[in-house]
Formats: structure tokens, C-alpha cells, sequence
């Protein structure tokens, strides 16, 4: 049996975002999930719609994603499924914190949440689910011992007017994908990057722009089941042709 | 009922590539296929296994990418479909002519064959496609009217010594393949690019190698089934997420 | 002596672009300068001034940018310059032919005119340059047998509406530049490549805008003087620390 | 009168490096300079040869690159620059601490001086030097009220084996210049980026290496001038054609 853990930056939320999106789609395919967030209540809520749906699922709430919150998860995670042996397969670390403001208006504190978000809290995550992975037998179906997925933004490959602090973050993240995707490789270990260039449909987004056009044209906003679909795709990927890097946007995005 | 015209610039063949493999998987999803190539003889061998298979696919050969090769195969291609009338949905542009050679080795010759693959022919396939692709309803199961799909390879993001030429066609090509994806994106069609990132395992380069270990390692070079699998994962992609670029690779491939 | 001969594709006009200014920078200091372009008259013109100014120059007129065309330039270059013995020593290549339509308009000679230029014109006009360059001795006060460089734009590292053909001739000129820098940068031969991000006041430019604001704001336009004293830098760079490409645009251009 | 205050990651050494030769660079052109880094001995070291030289220079040495440190070595620039009123014209940031290791043997404290370095530092750095830059008046030389310059490294571009902490810390040094070059752009501050691909022959490295041959060939390693040289020319280029980012390479550097 296989683990998904999911680390959530922005709190799982009411698991209408790409995290919860995401978590459905792999305990559909069978996998445990352990969610990891701040926030209780909302994990809470989103660990039972899981049970309730017939998966597996345990919520890890963590204080801040310091290396040590993120460490004390993992090891709540490896004592929750010691026995029988789980394996850790497939983890997405969703780096869904965002900053946008005139730079002179970033305070310390932006910074720091950024910086903790995507690259203290995601160096920390990859160190956990890549030391796990090394333990995995390749899986015959696709030559994984196992892949690990962070989600990118537009702000990923360009710095902007009101991102410098979290183009800053974003570009770091990359930076990270891309290096472990090279150094893992090779041992079989999948990395990979995606960068959502566009808005995400979620609870958060729809209420913050309450335009019921916008929510309902699929063609202009991006569906967390669909960035969902993609990542399940990129999971299958077989051993002859992964992706390190892939792009989704909606079909009439302006880029 | 739908089309995927398949043009294969090194010629189909012996069905072993990226063209072929491409042909099998959409075949086997009902599609009908155009082969457009060059080499009469490999295109007829791989239009009977198709059609052996239980598919329709019909050849058209051409004598060159120039644009007046490429219009003459999609008038032929109107004709054979146009009762009962079948439309374009996907297409595939799959541009395998390299030139790896010391600068001042190439010869006009090779600029010549170069730009007519990379720059000529694509330019001119894909005003036959999208031109269709325009009168084409909505797909509603992924909200597009077709897709484009365009191979591409190391040298569509790096020139490096004995790639002046390759890179050249190869960054023109990607060039067309992200500016028709913001142009047509609004109306609904798909374009996409295929970044190959390693070599691929076709009848022509495992006779060039000779090197059965190679061969047999899926974990050190791209298999054609791999990569249209890829090709179907695109075409697949709703309208909510979709990709323009990504890149393939073999999991022990250094990069 | 040392020569630079100077490419412009779009006619010298009357010496009011870059490749005018950037003739006019070579020959202050001390260089003699080769015009090559289409259009007799305004190339005369400019050779005028330059004489007038006290340099020397000559123009060689070609009817087109087909390589045997480049090629009988240079020609006749050396048989200008051969006694006594001139070497060219910096060579600048400056495409400005640019086509802005929606794909659909774009046409089989747009095409052609776009890939003479950008492709089969520069090849030939870099395999004359370079074939003279690893001639030169090493000049001592920079390191170089010669310096080759190429006027790129914003479409030279993104494809938009309206610039398929564009971009896709930049790209591959991109591409061009990169690989010669890596293959010949060994043999002490500087290639670069400049990416002019924003509108350069010419004598077109400013006649087709009509905008006096445009024209005399220095920070919402280029000049074609600063751009050449950009040139005039990257020609000067020591051996230990080239540049292959810099951007180049006003202060306050919006990118 | 201007300053230029340079932050110096690694420590200023005895003046040997980037930095070293930067503040030698502007103090030949008058302007006082204001260096800031870690370590007392070698920061008056270069203090006191700046001064010998007839050049205006002070030491700020800070304890670390936390945002407090940096705040207050800016006041007391501030405050020793107040009377007779000095402005700060050009800035430099050389983010030089380097981390290369395998993913797995990165710990929890590399991760940090990484951040503290190239995001904390970088950020509160920019800050107070563009709150300044912003009650200058443009100089008419060059369109600018200021330039701040940010030192990079391939790292920057391109992330790979042993550098996911030291390319998480670049990528993140690079989004921010991009971002402040288009965000202050308009308000004629220029923001520029270096991209120092290879090794650069300081007094730290050439006793690493320990080898005269790399030391003594300029065609292979980067020289701390010439660099410093660059950025002296990023500073006079005028308004109408500014570069954000340039890259800077030995001539036979294989890339």
C-alpha cells in the first residue's frame, strides 16, 4: 500500500483547492492519504469527506512549515503506518502561499512566510519523502520508487511588478524541482514541476471575486480537478519519457 | 468521425518512430489517419499494418516540406474524407531531420533542408490544420475544436557545438508553436510542444548504435509508445488545463 | 587595418538605424567599414558620410540574402581589402526585417523573406566572418581573432500573437548565436547576441509613428546610438569575461 | 557626491574578489565608497587601501545578512554620509556564499544562510537602497537615479546536481532583480543582473585550486576587474537602452 502525503501551504481550506483536488484523485486510484496543513478544522473536515468516500485518510496538522513542523509530521506519518508497512509513493508539496504588493510595501515578515513556504517547508518536505523513496522497490508499472510533485505559479519563470516577493519564492521552488529532478533521477525517483499559469476555481477565489461568469466558463479559470488529472498523469508517467516541467493554463489565457 | 494528419519528416519508416507510434495510438482511439511523408514504400507498409489492425489509414506522399507539397496533401486528404465528411481533430508535425555538424561544415544544402522542415513545412501545415480546425464545433468532452501537436528536441531550447543548424530550425519551430498557441488558444485550439529530451529508440537509431543493452534499458532512452502516449495525454487535456510544452525524458537521463 | 563589415537587412535607409550608428561607432574608432545591404542609393549615401567624416568605407550592394549573394559580397570585401592586407575583425549582422500579422495572413514569400533573412543570410554571412576570423592572430587588449554579433528582439526568446514568422526567424537566429559562442568561443572568436527590447527611433519609426513625444522621451525609445555603443562595449570585452547576450531597453519600457 | 554601498556575502576577504574590485572600480570613477560585509579584519583592510589610493571608503561590517543587520548598517551610512549631504547612486549586491552538496546532506543551517543571504539580505538591502534611490534627482549623464546591481551565477538559470540549496538562493536573487528592474524601471531606477558563469580567479579560489596554469590563463577563469569592469558599464549605459541582464563567461569556457 502506497501514502500520498500532501503538503498544503494555504491550509487544505474546505479541500476545494488543488491539494484537496488531489487527494481525492489519488485515494481514487487506492492510495492512503496523509494531509498536511495548518488549520485543523478544515483538514479535519476534508480527512472525513475522504473516509466517508471509502479512502484512507489522516490528517497531519502542523503549526508552520518550519523544518522541524514538517519533520514532526513525517515521523507522526511513518508511526501512523508502521504497521502493516506502508510506503510512501507519490507526495505533492502545494506551495499555494502568495504575496503580491509594491516592494517597498514587503514587510520582514512577507519574507519570511515566503521563504519558510517554498524553501524552508519544501527543502525539509523533499528531504523526507526523497529519503523514504530510496527505500521503495521500483515499481514495475512505471520505474518509480516513487515521484514528487510541487506546484509552480506563472511567478515561477517571471519576476513582475507587485512579485518580487513571491516570484522570489516561486523561482526558488523551481530551482529546488529541477535539481532534485537531475540528482534522482537516476535512481529512479520522479520529480516534476507544474506551472499553473492562471486563476484556480477554488472556494477562496470564487468568493474573493464573486463573478459567477468567470466561475462558470471553464475556458478562462483553471479546475483543481483537472491540475488534479494532470498530476495523476505525470504519477503513471513510465520510466522512458518523464516530464520534468509541464504548463497549464485555461484555453483563452492571455500569456 | 476524425482525422490526425501525421507528417513525419524523415520519412515513416519502418512504422518504428515517433510518426508510427503516434499513428497506432490514435488509430486505436477510433481516429482515422492521414500519413503524410516522404518514401512511397514505408508509407504503404505502415498504412496496411494500420489498416490490418482494423483502422483506416490512407498515405500521402509527398516529394518535399516545400508548402506547395504540404497544400497538394491536405487538398488529397479533403477529397478521400469528404463524403461522408470527416474533420481534422488533431494533428501531429513531427520534425525528426537533424543536422549535427561543425559550423563551418554545413553546407547551404543543409540550411536548405533545415528551414524547409523546420520553418516551410510546419508554417504550411499548420495553416492547413488550423484552417480546418476553424470550422470544427466545440469537442465538448475537452472543449477544443483540435490539436497540434509539434515534436521538438534538446535543440529547441540550447544550441550547443554541431547544433547551429538543428537548433536554428528547432527554436524557429517552437517559436511558431508558442505563438499559435496564444493566438488560436482563444478559439479553442490546442497547440502543443514536445520537448524530446534524449534519444529514442526507433529501427534507425538502434541499427546506428548497435547496443542491445541500450536497447533493452527503458531507463535510458525514449520509447515511441511512450511518447504518444504523451501525444493522447495532451489531445485528452480539458480546457480548463491545458499544456503547451513539455518535455520527455528517460529516467537516468543526464540533462 | 580592420575591417567590420556590417549586415543590414532592412537597407541602410539613410544610415538613421543601428547599423548606421553602429557604422559610425567602428569608424571613430579607426575601423574601416563594409556596408552590405539592399538599395544602392541610401547605401552610397551613408558610405558618403562616413568618407566625409573621415573614414573609410565602402558599400557593397546585394540584390537579396541568399547565401550566394553574402558570399559574392565577401568576395568582393577581400578583393577590396587586399592589399594592403585589412583583417575583419568585428562583424555585426542586423536583422531588421520584421513581419507582424495573424498566421492565417501570413504568406508563403512572408515565409521565405523572414527565413533568407534570418537564416540562410546570416549562416552564409557567419561562415564568411568566421572563416576569417581563425586567420586573425589574437589581439592582445581583448583576447579576440574577432567579434561576430546579432540584433535579436523581444521575439527572440518569445513567441506572441502576430510574430509566428517574426519569432520564428529570431529564434532561430537565437539559436545561431548560442551555438557559434560555444563553438567557437575556444578559439578565441566572441559571438553575441543582443536582444533590443522596445522601439528604436529611426527615420521609419519615427515617419510611421509621427508621435514628436515618442521621439524626443529618451526613456520610451532606443537609440540607435546607444545600441551601438553597446556594441561598441561587447567589443571591447576582455578575455576573461564575455558577454553572449544582454537586453537592451529604455527605462521605462513596460516587459 | 555619490556612494556606493556593496554588500560582500562571503566577507571582502583581503579585497581579492568581486567586490574587492568593484569598490576599486567606482572609487577611480569619485565615488565614496560604503563596504559592507562580515569580518572587521578584511573589511579595513580594503577600507584602509581604498583610502591610501585617495579614495573616500568605510567599513560597515555586520554580523550577519538578517534584515536588521542590514537596516542598520544603512543608517549608519546615513548618518556618516548626513553632512555634507551625500547620495547614493549606485549599488551592488554580491550574493557570494555558495553551497554545494548532495540534496540529502544539506542541513537545516545550510538552507538558512542560504536565505539569509540571497532572499532576507537581498530584499532588505534592496530596500533601503531603492528608498533612497528614490529622492535623487535623475542624473542627465545617464537617465538614471541609481543603479543597483545584483551579482549571479549559472546557478541562476539552471538548477543541477549539488546545487538545489545554492540554486534555490540564485533563482530567487535572479526573480527579485527582474521583478525590481520592471517595478522601478519607470521611476528611472536601473535594476541589473549578472550572470557569472564560471570560475572567478580570487585569492580564496587560486588557493583552492592551487593551480598557476588556471591562475595565469585569462581564457579559462573570470578576473574580479573584469567583472568589475561590466558593472562600471551597466552604470553609464543611458536611459534609452538599459540591460537587466547580461551574462559574463571566460572565453573558453565550455557551457
Amino acid at each position: 500500500m502506497a501514502i500520498v502525503p500532501i503538503c498544503n501551504l494555504s491550509g487544505i481550506g474546505a479541500g476545494g483547492g488543488t491539494g484537496g483536488a488531489t487527494a481525492r484523485a489519488f485515494a481514487k486510484l487506492g492510495y492512503s492519504i496523509a494531509l498536511i496543513a495548518r488549520g485543523t478544522d478544515s483538514l479535519n473536515s476534508l480527512e472525513k469527506e475522504l473516509q466517508n468516500s471509502g479512502a484512507e485518510a489522516t490528517s497531519f496538522p502542523i503549526p508552520s512549515y518550519e523544518h522541524t513542523s514538517i519533520k514532526s509530521a513525517f515521523e507522526s506519518i511513518r508511526i501512523r503506518y508502521a504497521s502493516p508497512q506502508y510506503s510512501i509513493r507519490a507526495a505533492l508539496y502545494n506551495a499555494g502561499h502568495g504575496v503580491w504588493k509594491p516592494f517597498l510595501d514587503i514587510t520582514p515578515e512577507d519574507v519570511k512566510i515566503i521563504t519558510e513556504t517554498n524553501v524552508e517547508g519544501s527543502f525539509a518536505f523533499a528531504h523526507e519523502v526523497l529519503t523514504d523513496f530510496q527505500n521503495n522497490e521500483i515499481d514495475s508499472a512505471n520505474g518509480k520508487r516513487g515521484i514528487l510533485i510541487f506546484t509552480g505559479a506563472t511567478a515561477s519563470i517571471r519576476g513582475n511588478i507587485t512579485t518580487s516577493a513571491f516570484a522570489a519564492g516561486k523561482f526558488a521552488l523551481r530551482a529546488l524541482s529541477q535539481s532534485l529532478a537531475k540528482e534522482f533521477g537516476k535512481e529512479n525517483i520522479h520529480v516534476a514541476h507544474a506551472i499553473i499559469d492562471g486563476g484556480i476555481s477554488t472556494p477562496l477565489s470564487r468568493s474573493r471575486r464573486n463573478n459567477p461568469e468567470w466561475e462558470q466558463n471553464e475556458d478562462v479559470r483553471l479546475s483543481p480537478e483537472a491540475i488534479a488529472s494532470s498530476y495523476v498523469y505525470l504519477a503513471n508517467q513510465e520510466r522512458s519519457a518523464w516530464t520534468w516541467e509541464l504548463d497549464l493554463r485555461p484555453a483563452h489565457e492571455k500569456w
